[in-house]
């Protein structure tokens, strides 16, 4: 078992999303991730910090990489992980999400992961359980474990994230993961600009404290990260951009645009890429420029870290 | 491992039905079920009854809270839980269900937990394998992990079973829940009624020793517990019931119609519900009226049972 | 654990087809599978050879079987095994092949088990892990561990498969199980044939080394091992074959058609079956004749060899 109490604890029962969290919360299950990280570097043994517990992922959206993610990390510490996914459900059967919660309450879990296609969906069904929730993405609203899995790898190639300049680019409006970033990265001191087409950025989204462009050559100046968005193909049909070729042209990114930011800037990208579409293919496999794997590497630390921080002894 | 020498055993290869056990071997099975119950009210740590143990899943048709059940039961034994589903099978390439029943009895399991939606289908692969086989439902015959939960949860509140009125309501022509309860509270002594529109009421049920009625008023004069059945809503349409509206002012459980049971009546339903068709939604929550998640609870507890006394040593 | 140091070792990293395998590789693969067989007779104790391990199965087609099959081998060596079905997956929102076996790679597993619609997606994605990749089949080229119990069953059978006459029958052209065992039989010294309908046996396949015939009752002429294979009903209308009558008629095997081989004739068949399409009721259910079930269950000690052969100690 990892040691951990050089750390504070993490003093939430969930961990719905990053708005609203301390520094102090948010560093835990950070410094947490990275103890994590270099086990996992260093060892090939399974731990047993979660021995005897079950958690369930309760997905009502596909995903490959989050679901794998916590199974993983979950297996890692020992846990039982029970898959539900929607599509072979009897939620289809009509039961409202809050029956659907009190009923795998009542199957005594550990802790439920949840991914919902509705904002606030992972809240409302956290309300009506004794365990822990952990919010794996809820419609346009949060994504906390993808934030936190961003900062630690900006960490672990720019030391710090206090006074980076970071810009989130692309389909702003629809992003939980830019929603979650801008949380996380505001609250630990770094400069925070989205750069998209305007038919894709809230209005008053300068509220979250972001600086607002529309153009990558004005927004990427001087930046030291740079988070790019998948674009939802759907999206591109006629009212929020005119095709993929035009989107490509003004927003993906490509080393010419890439020549705007730092020398050494850093590309994030939350996947699953639309290469050609949001990133150019040459510059995603640019292991030096790109850190796209990396950050699907330390997605398992950090879902290791956020199940250990929110299971609790009975 | 829980001590069950006070039991007796329970003497059948499979679990397919309730119809034909002998209260005997009920008993042992709610006996066992109610040990499991007090070992997870008061310990979190897993069990090794069924170490070395590997039980196959296979459901044929959806279900969240009955696979779900039947995994986690399965994990805290200690047992490898294997799901089949038959959304992601090669059933569907045209294999015959005996031919699916050989091949996996070919991998030898040491368990087999069927979910099919044609009455019969689980006893017929129950035939050709070598290991035990407990139905998870077939269709409109029986569902017993079910019927074995629901006396539990009655047993923990009521404390006996034999003397008691229970009215069981709703769709009971399409229901194999309904059929499992009639078989079991009859051999352990209850006098078990049933209420519904005569559109959802099989020909010849007095055959099974049941009181038919077709008005809840008469139905539930006296009864010390209610088991509401799920409505199909897709038996709305005409022919069986006119429309929910009417569907729920005739045969929709509420308060009202509650005060004609006995005054500590107990409500129990399988789930998923369907609120304000069956069942009015604010009597589904209350605790002290409806066990519908204490029934969920117990489904764990029950399932272990079942999977410990069918799994064999080989 | 059980002891190996009597064979030589797999020396390859992958295992994504039969083609080019030596001979002693092959003995290698077939002898550890033996020795699961036997284990697997004796013991119902799982092993620990592959403890702290996690394999990854990543099916882009359906399958029962295969997957089953390769999840229950690896828990019974102890390893944690995590199931992605592209059903389920984000896959489907337009990832490219590449990207996911990066994403997966990153998440480190340490064996990765696929099924792919094409030809040479399984190379192609071993390409861009680190860990080892065994082929469950990609499209009609390869499935290599069908081939290998196939062998195993044969071998427990006649004791050799040097020197023997084994026919492969049907749809030779769409069949990857054709051509990974013509490879595997012809390497270890069997005479190979194929038999079926001109427009299910690909031009030049003669050059893989096999004899031709159309007609059953030439091809079958003292053979000693007949593999049936599975027609893919899709291929029924028209084209390919006149109708399932004609084609029972011709190429189904019966207990008429099997005289014309040996006597002690042994009939495999991959699963699932069509019965009544390709091989008669009757016969696949001799368990005399027909080996069927018992590649069933050789398949979970040859997966079982595979995994261990392909996992590293990192």
């Amino acid at each position: 078992m990892i040691e951990e109490k050089v750390f504070k604890n993490y003093p939430h029962k969930h961990l719905l999303g990053i708005e609203g969290l301390l520094p102090d919360s948010i560093n835990y299950l950070i410094n947490l991730s990275k103890k994590y990280a270099n086990y996992l570097e260093d060892n090939n043994q399974k731990l047993d910090d979660l021995k005897n517990k079950t958690c369930i992922n309760l997905f009502f959206e596909n995903s490959t990489r989050t679901r794998t993610s916590f199974e993983l990390a979950g297996k890692k510490l020992g846990a039982d992980m029970l898959n539900i996914s929607v599509g072979s459900s009897s939620i289809k059967k009509g039961e409202t999400l809050i029956d659907t919660a009190m009923t795998l309450n009542a199957m005594q879990p550990d802790l439920i992961v949840v991914r919902h296609n509705d904002a606030g969906a992972v809240k409302l069904l956290s309300e009506k359980v004794n365990c822990g929730v952990i919010n794996a993405g809820d419609g346009p609203h949060e994504h906390p474990t993808q934030a936190l899995l961003d900062s630690l790898t900006i960490l672990r190639r720019k030391k710090t994230i206090s006074g980076l300049k970071v810009a989130i680019c692309g389909d702003i409006m629809h992003s939980r993961v830019a929603r979650s970033n801008i949380h996380l990265l505001n609250t630990l001191g770094a400069e925070v600009r989205v750069i998209g087409p305007a038919t894709l950025i809230p209005k008053q989204i300068e509220s979250m404290g972001v600086k607002v462009f529309y153009k990558m050559k004005e927004g990427l100046k001087d930046v030291d990260v740079i988070i790019m968005l998948r674009l939802q193909l759907e999206r591109m049909s006629g009212s929020f951009v005119p095709s993929i070729r035009e989107y490509f042209r003004y927003y993906g990114l490509n080393n010419e645009k890439l020549t705007y930011a730092q020398p050494d800037a850093l590309v994030l990208h939350p996947g699953p890429m639309n290469r050609g579409v949001e990133i150019d293919s040459e510059l995603a496999d640019d292991l030096d420029r790109s850190a796209i794997f990396e950050q699907v590497q330390m997605g398992v630390a950090v879902r290791m870290a956020c199940l250990k921080a929110l299971v609790k002894d009975r």
